[in-house]
């Protein structure tokens, strides 16, 4: 008998019909042997509705309330799952983060897991229900206080119930097949991938693919968690993301092997992934003198924003000046100028340069970075596509770079044709949120 | 410093303008130097809105899960209006039923109140913050599992808090302004009564009077709890609900006091409630006989039905045959009906009526079953407005007449002035539910 844990996003429960579809769907797996644990997120837009009413009552609302408040939306979902499956002639169970055994830390509204202990769903199991678990949120055993997990959460809640009960599967429905080459919205030939790291899957949600969160793939990575991505409207198979190592305990990604069964010499290259969601900060005019770096971004750190690339030009020998630029989330934007600013004199650079205009594209696959081909016939392809590249960085399994934004997509479709990722059939895309 | 437990229902907190309003009331109490633990129940109509969506994925939603889907209801009211008191500066935290230590039986949906244990609502009293506690729900130990009280629910957690906290008074908030010596909507010149014992507010809620739950009242009466029913919207004074004796452990109402300040001796009216909910059973033509009365109701009990009113008329000599006729929930009629008819010919009756056009309406108050003249007042009263009395019961504080529905409102407005409760100006009657 195996184990398989599955997750519905809010898409996939919005109302009392699509709940019932999920219903057959894990009443399908049940019936076919398997143990079934089901992580699920609250209807559609019952979080967004909660936020709203948070705050009319109250400008900044307290981040405990709000976690008790937000709580409530899984609580529903939750148990309506359940008793459609008990009409069904099933027996279910719903449980909450903390009677599931999800322990958090305190940190109300972006709580991490610290440990999982899911002896009441074991025991459900074994006496032959199917569990339903309410995803996004846990609680933390200090202050015996409900907390929630932040944006991925119920991703994050079915991968650590995969690892914790040693699930064969961890299945995450959603409202796309899987993982695309590109997005199908912006690429209509975007091919669905059949199989892909997580390290490569790690490097595509980070660089704008919305399927999946970073966050979740991470934990599954380093927990041997396979994944299978794939939609709650059909039955086609889905995306594998699948750890190449069985070795669990690495946690680290220094052997990065091919992700294909194909020629291991051949850079495979897994997809492409562009975000418009980032800014680009350049500081101009930095003495070029050891420590400036670390000192900028000693400034850029206390103000808690996430920098993604960063780039230093060389610097103009007559000057003795240099430019560092990074990229951010347009949403720390404004806190690190200001921040920069009140340390100008300290640090000593000219200025400031602000560019909320940019588009990121990062081409993401194993084996690039010893095959100095793939970057000449990224560049090739933007450049006889006429689109300007301003920044570039590179990692072992990625090529990233920016360029305008009103230019990202036209990046996006010459980039898939150059490495023959087109499909010979357009992808079928559906409507929804893709969360 | 007195401790203070308000109660505030689902019209109190119906939207977020609503919340603000309640969150002020509450901080004034708290400034005026009170401890402040409060009840709450879920906004306005979500408790309607949770039961469409079960009954729209399950046609029998299971037990379990409905009280897990229907405690999400308070647990949003509870977090908005922590959050709206912490936004006025004041320390304020939400607890759920489980975490207020409101410890049930396992009967969902219904579940039975037996320990209160508010361990962590007396730590947050004492490092100074206003408590907040979902109403109508509790856990039970054994199963671990979430239950909801059922009707009356969030009355009931806030007498039960008040109780296990040894409050000062606990003060259920509603949209009118208190107890009534009638429905204002029916008897526009009702008054407002300033004080009444638990046992006449008993019948008048089991009367039909829909401002308190008699679950509530009769906890607090069992427990020494003191009443305030007052308005949300408003400042005025409402009605005290006491106990005549202090003795907390009589738990029996063999000893009936006088309610009032007044001469002892005097009958002192409470007031007077109308019932529309119920209907009437005759079982016409049951053998005069002993045992038959106990046999009928065996039947009865096995359905679980709440028998309300029981008469039984002298048998005709002539026949040695009876009539027995009892009013119960209108809801519950069918069910009876059908129980009795599988017994007909073990009983030996000669056949059943059923009416639910019928109206109760009961005067309620102190030393009426010593005082003659009450039932001779009463009575022609309703003779003079040409209303026909077709059952009567009588209790040690109380004298049920069964009139044609249609007759009930006229029936109210004649005793209610015959008994000189007519107030010298309307009441104001607030939009609402009143529950």
């Amino acid at each position: 008998m195996s184990l398989i844990v599955q997750k519905y996003g809010g898409s996939s429960v919005a109302d009392a019909e699509s709940i019932k579809r999920v219903a057959k769907r894990i009443v399908e797996t049940r019936k076919a042997g398997n143990e079934v644990v089901v992580a699920v997120s609250a209807m559609g837009d019952t979080t967004d509705e909660l936020l709203d009413l948070a705050h009319e009552v109250a400008p900044i609302p307290a981040p405990r309330e709000m976690d008790m408040l937000l709580s409530a939306g899984e609580r529903i979902s939750m148990a309506l799952l359940a008793m459609a499956i008990e009409s069904l002639g099933h027996d279910a169970r719903s449980f909450t983060g903390s009677q599931a055994g999800m322990i958090t830390d305190a940190r109300h509204g972006a709580a991490r897991i610290v440990d999982v202990t899911p002896v009441r769903l074991r025991e459900a199991l074994d006496e032959g229900a199917i569990v339903i678990v309410a995803g996004f949120q846990g609680f933390n055993r200090d202050t015996k206080d409900i907390t929630t997990l932040g944006r991925g959460g119920s991703d994050t809640t079915a991968v650590a119930l995969a690892a914790a009960l040693d699930a064969d599967i961890c299945e995450i429905y959603t409202d796309v097949d899987g993982i695309f080459t590109a997005d199908p919205r912006v690429v209509p030939k975007a091919s669905k991938i059949d199989r892909i790291t997580s390290e490569e899957m790690l490097e595509l949600a980070a660089n704008g693919a919305k399927v999946l969160y970073i966050r979740a793939v991470e934990y599954a990575r380093r927990h041997g968690v396979t994944l299978h991505v794939r939609s709650s409207f059909n039955n086609n198979e889905g995306t594998i993301v699948y750890n190449p190592t069985d070795d669990e305990t690495a946690g680290h990604n220094e052997s990065i092997e091919s992700g294909s069964e194909g020629a291991v010499e051949e850079p495979m290259i897994a997809g492409v992934a562009t975000d418009l969601s980032e800014a680009k900060i350049t500081v101009v005019g930095v003495p070029d003198i050891p420590g400036k770096a670390a000192q900028i971004f000693t400034i850029v750190a206390k103000t808690g924003a996430n920098i993604d690339m960063i780039v230093q030009n060389v610097s103009a020998a007559s000057t003795g000046l240099t430019d560092i630029s990074f990229t951010l989330p347009k949403s720390e934007g404004q806190g690190v100028l200001t921040a920069l600013r009140a340390e100008q004199d300290e640090v000593g650079f000219l200025g400031l340069q602000y560019d909320d205009q940019i588009g990121k594209l990062a081409l993401v696959g194993a084996g690039m970075r010893t095959n100095a081909g793939v970057s000449a016939k990224l560049f090739t392809a933007l450049f006889e596509a006429g689109i300007n590249i301003e920044m570039i960085s590179t990692s072992e399994i990625r090529i990233s770079v920016v360029t305008r934004a009103d230019t990202i997509n036209d990046a996006l479709r010459v980039v898939h044709t150059a490495f023959g990722l087109d499909s010979d059939e357009e992808a079928v895309v559906h409507a929804g949120t893709g969360r």
